[in-house]
């Protein structure tokens, strides 16, 4: 695996680049649809690649652990064989699921003992099991076991917790020089800084994870419920500091704007639930900005459902017909709104990307962070 | 629309026939897949024409009444254009979704008074108001408004409600005479032969439907817990009076068998929500027999859902994948279960259509009624 850095904007940091792995290329700036527990919810394989143009796609650890769990998908060779699907995945680590059932699990320094939400048992995660699980699970990029602090998060906790991030991080590493890839194609393990929204703790994590000298870094522990400034500000902290010959990624960010506005700060990566649950929920997002579809306006409006979109269904059904369908819950208007949503977080990096080739990222930014922020 | 009669087999009374409507042609014997709510469940429109390959779905006048509401449908130029499927459609009357709210509703000469499963809100369907919506909706085959009755029935109840069916299609034709299509192509009227599980009942509404010469007939009041003996015998009894010039459609029906024996007994139309309900259950449909998809026994087998099936998802998604997607409610499980079974069931008649054009149904049948319910 190895990134090439292709162009560098003058008037930002954004960066346009090529993530080389042994399933496939990603064109740098890239957003990873999640396909939580081995399917992009609503989306067939065919439709991920031909349709939405994802070129990596997230699997949860703590999801495919549970179901089918690690017997199953070795058996299958990998989660790629498992589903079908033949492009890189990543997966993150677990933690970030674990800590969001604050309740049912117990951090220690050894690791988290968290209780399944399927059927109550109990598990223990610990840097070298999410190590063996994503190597089980057969991901290109492996993330680091860290803990997500929460927000807010007072001084003293996010200190400790990162650096214990840090000690699990060296095992991490560990674990993955002990261990070989399953199934004859590289693995690589991305490292996470942590640090909450202290600017010093980010310097600190930034530069730990600087030094391990990886083929890319994450920044964790962000869009978890702080203001969107201190989410730029603790980016921009941090990208200041990670090696710029790597990518890097922003996990669980966000909408289109916050995209744009990380992209512009030197992100190349990007994960979020947001555009599928969104979707499941009615709201699209479009090139001139934000669908309410449930609203009345839309009942007889029989235009296309996004007359600018790139795939298949934004030209196919209408905005009138997709309201009906989320209105009576119909699994296919989930389907259709999944589809435009993932395609249209797809689109929109792609022209980032080709922004910062074409040196008009920045102006072209500043316009459409305004646009994708309206109510139509 | 007009049928023609291409083939009668020698050994049974299953024929080989084509239906011709201003959206196409439909050949016979022909499977319908439900949409109940302007959505077949889960499915593309794109795939129910290129992967499931059905020629003509069903809609279902209750649902599309209450949601989108004929204004709706107006306005978009009628259900085909609503939801773009360019093929025919047929609905039912709406009679039979009242009929199944026992206690939501009250029935009398003039019509049936019922309650929405929507909002609770009071609505009146007479037969003029059935026609009436069914034009707005746009279907090429308007099905009359009936009393569908339950079993067990007695014979008095039985005979009273076939006689009020009888006049209330009556008045269904007069409103057809009265109304024009809406949208510039062809609707037509079918009649239902009611009266239970009694001979001389189903004897008697044969004839009367038989009478008024229609483009099609339908038998109703079957499927509705009765025996399959009784239905193949109620069906026998009134294919042999049925014209053999004009399409029969048997509504509600059925499993695989229940199909091949019906065509055996001179059907050409069928609908159930069978394929679908079950396919998100778990249960498919195969050429060799019934798969329960969420047994053990298929966690670990990663050969293709379906060598022998017609659609790509047979070939392109595993039963190990597909039982895992199931177990987790995956949406993407339901999708795929639905298309494999849709696919099979028309899959099953355009082979038996081919098996009576060349002469060898009834001894494939024979063989195939004892594979198909086999559980594997």
């Amino acid at each position: 695996m190895h990134f090439e850095l292709l162009h560098q904007d003058k008037s930002s940091q954004a960066r346009a680049g090529k993530l080389v792995t042994d399933h496939g290329e990603i064109e740098t700036p890239i957003f990873m649809p999640v396909g939580t527990v081995g399917s992009v919810k609503g989306v067939h394989q065919q439709e991920i690649e031909n349709e939405i143009k994802a070129q990596i796609i997230l699997g949860n650890t703590y999801h495919l652990f549970l179901r089918p769990g690690t017997e199953v998908l070795e058996a299958a060779g990998g989660l790629h064989k498992f589903m079908n699907y033949n492009r890189p995945i990543l997966t993150d680590s677990g933690g970030y699921q674990v800590y969001s059932m604050s309740g049912s699990r117990k951090i220690t320094e050894e690791g988290v003992k968290f209780q399944s939400h399927v059927d109550g048992s109990y598990h223990f995660f610990t840097p070298e099991r999410a190590i063996d699980i994503q190597r089980s699970i057969g991901a290109d990029i492996i993330m680091a076991f860290d803990e997500c602090t929460p927000y807010p998060c007072d001084y003293q906790y996010a200190k400790r917790s990162m650096k214990m991030t840090h000690r699990w991080l060296d095992r991490c590493f560990t674990q993955m020089n002990n261990t070989e890839p399953k199934y004859g194609y590289e693995q690589a393990l991305f490292p996470i800084v942590q640090g909450s929204v202290y600017t010093d703790l980010r310097q600190e994590s930034a530069k730990y994870i600087a030094d391990t000298d990886s083929l890319g870094n994450a920044i964790g522990g962000l869009s978890v419920g702080e203001p969107a400034e201190e989410l730029y500000a603790m980016t921009e902290v941090v990208t200041e500091i990670l090696p710029k010959e790597k990518p890097r990624y922003l996990m669980g960010v966000g909408t289109p704007v916050n995209l744009l506005e990380c992209v512009a700060l030197g992100i190349d990566m990007f994960d979020c639930v947001m555009p599928t649950r969104n979707a499941r929920h009615g709201m699209l997002f479009t090139s001139e900005g934000v669908i309410n579809i449930k609203n009345k306006k839309w009942e007889k409006d029989f235009t296309p459902l996004d007359p600018n979109g790139t795939s298949s269904v934004d030209h196919f059904y209408t905005k009138a017909y997709l309201r009906h369908l989320l209105k009576t819950k119909e699994s296919l208007g989930m389907q259709i709104a999944s589809i435009h949503n993932l395609a249209f977080y797809l689109a929109l990096m792609k022209e980032a990307r080709a922004r910062i080739v074409d040196g008009t990222f920045t102006e072209w930014k500043n316009k459409m962070v305004v646009k994708l922020d309206q109510r139509l």
